[in-house]
């Protein structure tokens, strides 16, 4: 049994603010749970129904539990279709990004995606091509927003969401910085090299003037036929392509 | 000035039911209203509010267009945030695909496909890549739902939408088979020749098993990562890309 209270406390946690404070975010099905509870996160509670409490009882002795019913856990739930599994996650408290972790390894960077399923999206086509780290401009959609959350599977679990004045921490790394822009050089013959950040920018504007000013090299995907543009979580999933193939070609 | 029914009318078209019944579906956003004016379809009704009035009577003097409220707009529109254009479209009626159409270039052909989000995404990168067809199986989510049309961005006016008996039709079009499998030949040195169907399977279940006993080559994206999959629309990104190389190196 959870007090209304619990559960307008967790409803509360799909709005950025509460989550902040609270220092707190909600992760929804059983597989995204099972990836946050195996991960390094530190998981404050799992809600579940009775229907899967055999297997989760099995993943792990040490989580905190409760068994609710299906009517409370859809009263918690941000999901049109409430999973059987709800878990309570502490916010991750990642230390600022240095260069030495980022060397000889490709990391994304975002200014400004907008878009909850893409930023989901691109998180786990990140963790797909074993990208480590992905450091967002501070007005990129929160990583913990209920819709990235769900749109990443799971991947959230593996790859580190820092957010951080673009401007500003770019510099400090001194890594090459290859942009995703309209008339830059042919990604299909860039020469990537073993290291640097891709910079991808917003849904509708690209990258910022202040971000572009900072790129190394422009690359551009050429186009074949007649769209104005590709979506930005496609773009990013060819860089992460292009990258990885020499590794398995 | 609107009647009620013909609001009504329009509502109905957010259903494949009404739309197959009518013969007609709704495009929203100035964007994409231009371009299927500018394609070959046939624009029953363009209705527009006051603000967009002069951008919008340079388009086409053969368009059949009229003025209406903001507030009348609204109660139309199958968005959270109505654009001030939106257009009544008769549906096409593409003649069934045949062999001829097909030689020379690459086409898509979708198993299943749910999500009207990931369909959207996909016609708009199969026009970024130049690919004039798509062969969806019957339960593929219909290509008019306005939640697919908004995600094309306009180019759903470009790339022709097949539905069709996969099982039936694809030995008929007697063309190399390419299948995203997560156990084939490696993506990256894969050689695709000049022609052939693309075949991407379900969200959650992939290629269903009497198309896949049609594949000629069952082609893997490499996974240096951990993500337990891709994306459809990412994962048919990548095969696009691979295929456009070549032209572009």
């Amino acid at each position: 049994m959870v007090s209304k209270s619990q559960i307008s406390l967790i409803k509360s946690l799909q709005q950025k603010k509460f989550r902040r404070e609270q220092r707190l975010f909600v992760a929804e099905g059983f597989k995204s749970v099972e990836e946050f509870i195996t991960s390094g996160y530190q998981v404050h509670t799992v809600y579940y129904t009775p229907a899967v409490a055999a297997k989760l009882h099995k993943l792990s002795k040490k989580t905190n539990i409760e068994e609710i019913s299906a009517v409370e856990l859809n009263k918690m739930s941000s999901l049109t279709t409430p999973q059987e599994v709800l878990a309570v996650i502490h916010l991750p408290d990642w230390p600022e990004i240095t260069r030495a972790e980022l060397l000889n390894r490709f990391t994304l960077v975002l200014d400004g995606v907008q878009d909850p399923g893409n930023l989901g999206t691109i998180i786990r086509t990140a963790d797909w091509f074993g990208i480590k780290n992905i450091i967002c401009s501070e007005d990129t959609v929160d990583a913990y927003n209920p819709k990235v959350v769900q749109a990443t599977m799971g991947s959230l679990a593996r790859v580190n969401l820092h957010y951080a004045n673009l401007a500003q921490l770019i510099p400090q790394l001194n890594l090459p910085i290859f942009g995703a822009m309209l008339n830059g050089e042919n990604i299909y013959s860039t020469d990537f090299g073993n290291e640097g950040l891709i910079a991808m920018g917003n849904e509708g504007n690209g990258l910022r003037p202040d971000i572009q000013a900072l790129i190394t090299k422009s690359v551009t995907i050429p186009r074949a036929g007649q769209a104005e543009s590709l979506n930005v979580a496609i773009a990013t999933a060819l860089f992460c392509s292009e990258i990885s193939r020499k590794t398995f070609k």
